[in-house]
């Protein structure tokens, strides 16, 4: 069918370059800050904005709302019924900006800055996941405008609660399993080893994240008349949260490990081939030196082992100055970062079990879960890698790695669970984009080469027959 | 000599008591936070109305600029050279009424409500210190008014900077340590036992008040990318923070209890027989069991043992939802509460090695001292405590307790080190008085046994001969 020959549309994506980009910047201009209430209405905005995009690319695309923020749902059922049939999916919303103050430009008016790898593009959202979702939107849009029409069936969501639980995800993909099932997913939200080092993501980081409430006092005491004969919630939660790791930096939790498969001798032997720099990737993040789990090299802790990290922490006084206070309250965010085959719901009976062990009978307390999501292994023998495989290293003129993601893509969980399809992740982000960070960036070369490399995949993927 | 009749002072204190509620109710109605640059005006309006207040008494009176609040500085030298030399000192700044939606009256509206007492008054400053200062101005007042002059020769020094550090008091101390040294100081600004068990303090702590800042990464990091192989500054300040104390809640600084002095078995013994109301004291705190260093009462922990409080802490996300953040930095305020013979100086470096030897070399780290004051004890074989107890026991028709107090007065350590005077300490306030806390009360009982007793004192401190 003419609709494979894929050269013209190679050929369009980089005539199209300037006008792809000026897109990405309009869709990172609307302050799409899902988790902030205060944001709702803008977070609303990007999703008008991209059905309006898929539209004028030719898609039937929608506006489903949810007790949330909407769902955009897209499809284009033009290829013939016996073509593979793609869903993609990304998300609209975007973390908080915070700091604010840390930012060299304004975190929502991007800006192209000339970088070690040529331009590249600041903003929040420039790469999470506005630029990974614009790659494969202007790589659709380019086969429309040159072909017609696409090579392969594809449906599209895109969510706009990701960075907040996604916590309307699973209902929707649920109640509408038909119109969503398709025989793959197609995710870009992971990334590359470098600007020339093509990937894909075959192993994800499940999450479990929870806030841990203690209170002691009734209400904020004087620490003086009262310092030295009440409890302190502050000290109890310090001490918990001191005890979730051994001197080994192993997690404290019994059973924790119970679940946990070594990694395989010979995806840890591929992975030590990996021309991964550990010390610019610790430069990326102000260190000198990694820590962690005894015995293990950087990329087996990061993509094969599970972590836990207290992302917040607060109680008492923080002002400037100082006040005497002994405070009614403490608290703490935390999370753990797990791999197969650990249950998230699982670990949290453990951490519930771990801490009433702990906390003082005279301390009340709660957990609250906040997020889970189970690990993730890609099969390495899908007809659809071996595509991503093939138009990858047409693009970039190499194999690309098959590597592991600290991070947690928790859709990827859902979208097998409730829809029975595994997830192809073709990202194209570095470690130094600042991801959740001020300065969040993108290169600009990352872009244009997710859009070929989204480009060449459709024509692979066409070729594949169920 | 005629002025040593204190029968017809003590009528007349009682007679015009309504007048002395007024006069305490105008001054509460001066809104002086002196913490908050917005209240600086009305703060400088409370210290010209005492000026006012002490003139017409009778006294020298006069405004002091400093650098900040000014001071008010009084004198009355009508009483013989060879008379003792009083040297009152107050403050007449509050703490600001936050959290104002808690109270159940405008903080600055004084209102008389009826309590398990009788009357009380309800108001910012009521007992801290306004009320308190009151106690001795009005009883000065009586005795100019019955008897034209004063038995002994009084200085008085009433600052507005109390609750924020009395960062300019020493400098003027020093300054003006001629006009302002006497025999002993009088400070009203701690309490009684009960509304019918007078009380003096002898024992208060110290204070050594710190900001620990700590660094991990040099910016936020995303807990996915990176959990497992970089360092979590909040992990590191948990586990220190959790290290001060032992499993017997005793303080883990090497060397911390070396100058702590025993108490002296005697003073345990008359401490044992103070009618403390436990329970009482606790259910204002909103607990029902005390906490603390393993074999002492409660009444020991808070008075004649060291402590430590975290009084704040923050780091990472703290905000609603979940953040997948490793945070840049960590923060704690701590301090220190302290006992004779201990030196915050010395508890500083102290804390300085314990951190040293704790915090991992890729963590930075900075210690920032924020208050200090050293723990004091008031001779017990002075004259002037002598002179105190006759006078409480006359108005309360029995002796008063000499206890200890957990907080801290610094000035009476700063009053010691710049003019060599002892402090005498002699207080009206109770436990529940609510002090930096929403519906600060002082009992109208306390408040009119506070004015008898600085009357009849100052008929004992007359017959004291240097």
């Amino acid at each position: 069918m003419r609709g494979v020959e894929v050269e013209p549309v190679l050929e369009a994506v980089e005539r199209g370059f300037p006008a792809s980009v000026e897109r990405l910047v309009e869709l990172l201009r609307i302050p799409s800050v899902g988790t902030d209430p205060a944001f709702a209405e803008e977070t609303k905005r990007a999703a008008t904005w991209l059905v309006d995009r898929l539209r004028a690319i030719g898609f039937d695309a929608s506006l489903r709302p949810t007790p949330g923020m909407p769902m955009v749902v897209a499809h284009d059922r033009d290829a013939p019924a016996d073509a593979p049939h793609l869903l993609y999916y990304a998300h609209y919303d975007v973390q908080p900006p915070d700091p604010l103050g840390e930012w060299e430009s304004p975190p929502f008016e991007p800006v192209i800055v000339e970088g070690p790898h040529g331009p590249r593009l600041v903003a929040r959202g420039a790469v999470d996941d506005k630029g990974q979702l614009m790659t494969w939107v202007e790589a659709l849009a380019a086969w429309k405008a040159v072909h017609g029409r696409l090579p392969v069936r594809v449906s599209i969501l895109i969510e706009g609660e990701e960075e907040s639980a996604s916590e309307n995800l699973e209902p929707f993909l649920v109640a509408h399993a038909e119109e969503l099932r398709a025989d793959v997913c197609v995710i870009s939200d992971t990334g590359m080893l470098g600007v020339d080092e093509p990937a894909i993501t075959t192993m994800l980081r499940g999450i479990a994240y929870f806030e841990l409430r203690l209170r002691g006092p009734g209400r904020d005491l004087h620490s003086g008349m009262f310092g030295g004969a009440v409890p302190n919630p502050i000290h109890v939660l310090c001490r918990v949260l001191a005890e979730l790791h051994d001197a080994e930096g192993r997690i404290a939790l019994p059973g924790f490990y119970d679940r946990v498969v070594e990694l395989d001798p010979e995806i840890r032997a591929r992975w030590q081939r990996i021309p991964f720099d550990e010390k610019g990737f610790l430069e990326t993040a102000g260190l000198s030196r990694s820590v962690g789990e005894a015995g293990r090299t950087v990329l087996e802790r990061l993509w094969s082992r599970p972590c836990c990290d207290v992302n917040g922490i607060w109680g008492g006084y923080t002002g400037e100055g100082s006040k005497t206070v002994i405070p009614a309250r403490a608290a703490a965010k935390l999370s753990f970062r797990l791999v197969p085959d650990q249950d998230p719901e699982e670990v949290a009976e453990q951490l519930r079990a771990f801490l009433a062990a702990r906390i003082p009978a005279h301390v009340a307390w709660e957990l609250v879960a906040m997020g889970m999501g189970r690990p993730i292994r890609v099969p390495t023998g899908s007809p659809f890698l071996a595509a991503a495989r093939r138009a990858l290293a047409r693009v970039f003129g190499k194999e690309p790695a098959l590597i592991g993601c600290g991070g947690s893509i928790p859709v990827t969980a859902s979208i097998k669970h409730r829809l029975g399809m595994d997830s192809l992740l073709l990202g194209f982000g570095l470690d130094d984009d600042r991801v959740h960070s001020p300065n969040e960036k993108f290169e600009l070369a990352c872009y244009r080469k997710g859009i070929l490399s989204h480009a060449a995949f459709l024509a692979e993927a066409a070729g594949i027959r169920g």
